[in-house]
């Protein structure tokens, strides 16, 4: 077995799935990088406090620069036993000041992958409608000034449900083999936001998905939302199977990898 | 008619209650000082750019540093006469990037005062217990690592509420004339945190506060919430009316004035 370092991993290495939160701002991106700071980077780092010549870890979502994660799952493969709430608590200790924290941890079989073995991904994105700036929701979720359309913004959302080619609503750089994925849900729900306007949240969930497929849908809807794309718009942008027919990408500070289903839950 | 700072206010400039949400750890408190960033400093340098020579503003509550605002009320007098929503745009335009936002503006009478005219001031605590440090809401919340009874937190708020002398619940710099003050609510609520643990929310109101009282109330009830305290100690310790008697006061960064009530409502 070879962990993604190239290095082999014995087979008798514990292996514990972590449950983790971070705040994307600080970040170039989930994945390591020579130059920037990258949450994989600040994990292994901690790590790499605890035991000498650990391998690289894995995770379920490989999220971009200013994306956050409520739920985010990575496993890691340690050379001792540790009891789960120890490592925890001492990946924790070592994270700081960086905005990661581990917020559960459980041992998991060999053949358990964070990626490979994840069923579903669920994420969250926040869009907030008002004309002042955010304060505490500041690079937490997106601001537009102008009003939304609720209803309208639910009917395109209906357009993307299902199985479809998502060539539209994927970046260029997207490695993925297929654009052909299953859209289970992208609900859309509005609550009033403290201190003034409405708060839009977009629940979307599937098996896997495809780069800047989120922020592509969201960034199309808020169109729809603000009146300048109808829902059959919407239809015909992914109907065209082109890039360019999507509408614009939505900022990424409002994306949340909230979380991600196995066909046993490690955390139960 | 003088101002704050000593300035005769003409009878003709039209005044202008602003509703104000900050987020206080930047700053030294409300209150503008010399040499250290406030939040007053902040909203007066933005009126400066607008017209020149006005007078101090004026607030409800004069937080304290680390202290944050949903519902912050001000208010300001201008030498012109200003459309309330080109003011609100103005100021937010010249607040950035301070953490401060005017989130509505609203002519007022002359006699409107933020601070005098007020009847009501409510104050949210965001307490969260879990092991975990937090991410998200990062100097947003109190966290504690262990676990929180919410029944005996609420039966210890519940002495509380009523007509008493506070002096156990004051600092010793509050300049307060009396320490009798009458407590309409203080509710403790749970609700399941994001990622992980729950979040505890105390809804504190009255007419007015003393200093660092709500910080008293909400670091004496967790003493309570933990087992370390009894709801008769919490009786005890009001009717000391000693400050010694007081449990630990929580920190500011949990604390939020939420909302500031008057005979009407000058936003509505």
């Amino acid at each position: 077995m070879l962990g993604e370092l190239g290095r082999a991993i014995p087979a008798d290495m514990p292996r514990y799935a972590l449950k983790i939160e971070y705040d994307g701002g600080p970040f170039a991106g989930w994945q390591r990088q020579k130059d920037q700071p990258s949450v994989q980077g600040a994990i292994e780092a901690a790590l790499a406090r605890l035991e000498r010549d650990l391998p690289a870890i894995a995770a379920a979502g490989r999220t971009d620069a200013g994306v956050h994660a409520l739920g985010q799952v990575a496993h890691c493969d340690m050379g001792k036993d540790w009891a789960p709430f120890r490592l925890m608590e001492a990946l924790n200790y070592h994270l700081k000041p960086a905005p990661v924290a581990v917020v559960a941890c459980a041992p998991v079989a060999d053949d358990f992958h964070a990626r490979f073995s994840a069923r579903e991904r669920r994420y969250l994105f926040r869009l907030v409608s008002r004309r002042a700036p955010l304060v505490h929701d500041r690079g937490q979720a997106w601001r537009v000034g102008h009003a939304l359309d609720l209803a309208a913004m639910q009917a395109g959302a209906a357009r993307l449900i299902g199985r479809h080619d998502f060539t539209t609503f994927r970046s260029l750089q997207c490695q993925a083999e297929s654009p052909v994925k299953t859209l289970d849900a992208l609900d859309v729900e509005a609550l009033p936001y403290p201190g003034g306007g409405t708060e839009y949240r977009f629940h979307v969930r599937a098996r896997s998905f495809l780069h800047n497929q989120v922020r592509s849908f969201v960034g199309t809807l808020e169109r729809v939302g603000a009146g300048a794309w109808s829902p059959d718009d919407v239809s015909a942008a992914l109907e065209a199977r082109d890039r360019a027919a999507c509408g614009p990408v939505s900022p990424p500070g409002g994306l949340y990898l909230e979380r991600v289903g196995y066909p046993t839950d490690p955390f139960a």
